[in-house]
């Protein structure tokens, strides 16, 4: 091709329930051990990706209107270069690259923002020369782990044992038709500020360091990919809110256990927790499960039907004060109380929780 | 004996640096591992036994002026139905007991406040009737397991493979001789509000639910234990600081992977460990090591030598403010740079956290 390429891409992140914590293989970006994820509809990286065969040009690389370097030694020459090597002889040499990227969401903010923006970057490279979906996969994962997980519509299943480039490492879970659909996420952004360790670093001090992390990797995630897969497969949202509240304290115990000590949550964090126990506690039945990635913000799964009393018992919430939003297209699914607490006008001063509220399962997509 | 039975007693509360979370059986207070402790010389409770023969009075029990309930169903109670067991054939019965103790620090703030307590309580039950040592420490941890760990001087080890009731459980450890003396524990009182969940009641849930437990059991403390012990045993600071900060954040990382998940540890907590990790990368090697029980107040051990470098970058810290106090008899034995900080007459009216500064391993004895 000598003609620009141009491709608009929308992929969401990802939350795990099941987390990436520890990598087996620094340049293959390979986990020590299987994760498990959905992806969030209403939070996405929107990006423009601009190939100029025949362009001695640096690439380029913008993220919400702020230039990124791209060069020797980024994550994102890492993910050019591969791209450079796997479509080089479709595109006249040299050629020069140009992102421009937004984020629904904060970035660096343990939010997995990393992952959905190197995702949307691998979907819209390899769409661009229609790259096989490993390719793809693979591609997404050199830039960011996690990234790999956000390529697959539904339940998503990255395999730790898949080690060769050319395999196929992330899968869609079967799951109950409706259990998905029944789904609602509420995102929390706690705090906006750049976490103190980054997870790459945070990841590599676990894994030389924690003395619980060897049994994590071998007993403790094969045991709750077993339980929540079965969960998702039957739609049992008990089983699946437990392993998934569990998985999140499993992963910070191991960073509590590395040295020195890595910390993400923080008080709020921790009364939050408290406060989800106690409403399950109160309801009789587990309706909502928090899970936290590294960062103190956390993400609560619920179902639809339940959506409204967990809202009305946060907003009693003493030392919180929450300023609901949502753009979920298909706002017409929502509670019709639910939606009240959503559309409500903001005419208080003091400053407020922002909560997200999204469906889950979205795919990626050229838009 | 007809006529009453006085004795007064004064009993330091412990540190340990391998931590002692989990009973193996609850009656019997027996542990799920070895832990290993010193005494902290100023943080002590004097206790006032009286024994009236020939009495039907009820037994009483003051703690800091405030009177406890010691009827059936308290730990108090189980204490005084062993002790009437072993000594009801030396005194003449029916017969009352009467405690008053006071401390000289806050209770039930994660300060081993009730194993200072229940030391001196059976210390001076003990005592005062001449029992065996063996029997003594039994008498203690039948209130509060870790009260046994007071009994004895210089640093204690308790064997959790001790099971049977005359066993002798807790032993002094020997030590290099100057290793002791050269050490300076730092007490900070961040908080001194009772813990929401008890370490009973904690202790019980990270034996239900904990999936890192039974792995800290069987592998991370006993590593700590022969490291700490040979630390202990050379004088090798640098070891047993590294061990201590390790065992801290492990048995935190056990109770967050509990669940629901406990967390005893704060912000503040939080910002101090990293505190003292970055200035022992400062000094180039580790001069501080911190601790905490099922609270958020740090103990740091450090030795005499570097207790100023120590309060020096401490009194730097932008979000603490700090007010030295030491009880120690032997003052004089004090650096004279940090004689000027504990002596300095506090005119700031805003609130400080107090920090205690004490001499470690002295025993329990009659005063």
């Amino acid at each position: 091709m000598s003609s620009p390429i141009s491709i608009r891409v929308r992929v969401p992140m990802n939350i795990a329930f099941v987390k990436y914590w520890g990598k087996a293989d620094k340049t293959e970006m390979l986990p020590l051990n299987d994760s498990v994820s959905v992806n969030l509809n209403d939070l996405h990286a929107t990006t423009e990706i601009t190939i100029i065969p025949n362009s001695e040009d640096s690439d380029s690389v913008k993220v919400n209107e702020v230039d990124f370097p791209c060069g020797e030694g980024t994550r994102f020459f890492k993910v050019f270069t591969e791209f450079r090597r796997i479509a080089g002889s479709r595109i006249q040499s040299p050629f020069s690259i140009k992102i421009s990227s937004r984020t629904t969401f904060p970035v660096k903010a343990g939010l997995a923002s990393s992952a959905a923006g190197f995702s949307a970057l691998a979907y819209g490279l390899g769409k661009s020369v229609n790259m096989k979906d490993s390719e793809i996969a693979r591609l997404a994962r050199l830039g960011s782990g996690s990234a790999c997980r956000s390529l697959l519509p539904g339940f998503v299943h990255w395999d730790a044992s898949k080690t060769s480039p050319t395999d196929d490492f992330v899968f869609s879970l079967s799951s109950n038709q409706d259990f998905q659909s029944s789904l609602l996420a509420f995102v929390f952004i706690f705090n906006k500020k750049e976490k103190v360790v980054g997870s790459s670093e945070g990841m590599s001090r676990t894994v030389q360091t924690s003395e619980f992390l060897k049994y994590r990797v071998e007993k403790v995630v094969p045991d709750h990919v077993r339980g929540i897969k079965a969960a998702i497969a039957s739609g049992n949202f008990g089983i699946f809110a437990e392993i998934t509240m569990k998985e999140s304290n499993s992963l910070h115990a191991v960073c509590l256990d590395s040295f020195p000590p890595l910390w993400y949550l923080n008080n709020a964090s921790f009364e939050f927790m408290d406060f989800v126990h106690k409403i399950n506690a109160e309801f009789g039945e587990v309706v909502a499960a928090y899970t936290f990635d590294a960062g103190p913000n956390p993400v609560v799964l619920i179902q639809r039907k339940n959506a409204e009393f967990f809202v009305r018992n946060l907003i009693e919430l003493e030392n919180f004060k929450f300023r609901f939003v949502s753009q979920e297209s298909n706002l017409s699914s929502f509670d019709e109380n639910l939606k009240k607490f959503i559309n409500q006008p903001d005419t208080d001063q003091c400053e407020k929780i922002e909560v997200i509220i999204t469906g889950v399962g979205d795919g990626p997509r050229i838009c």
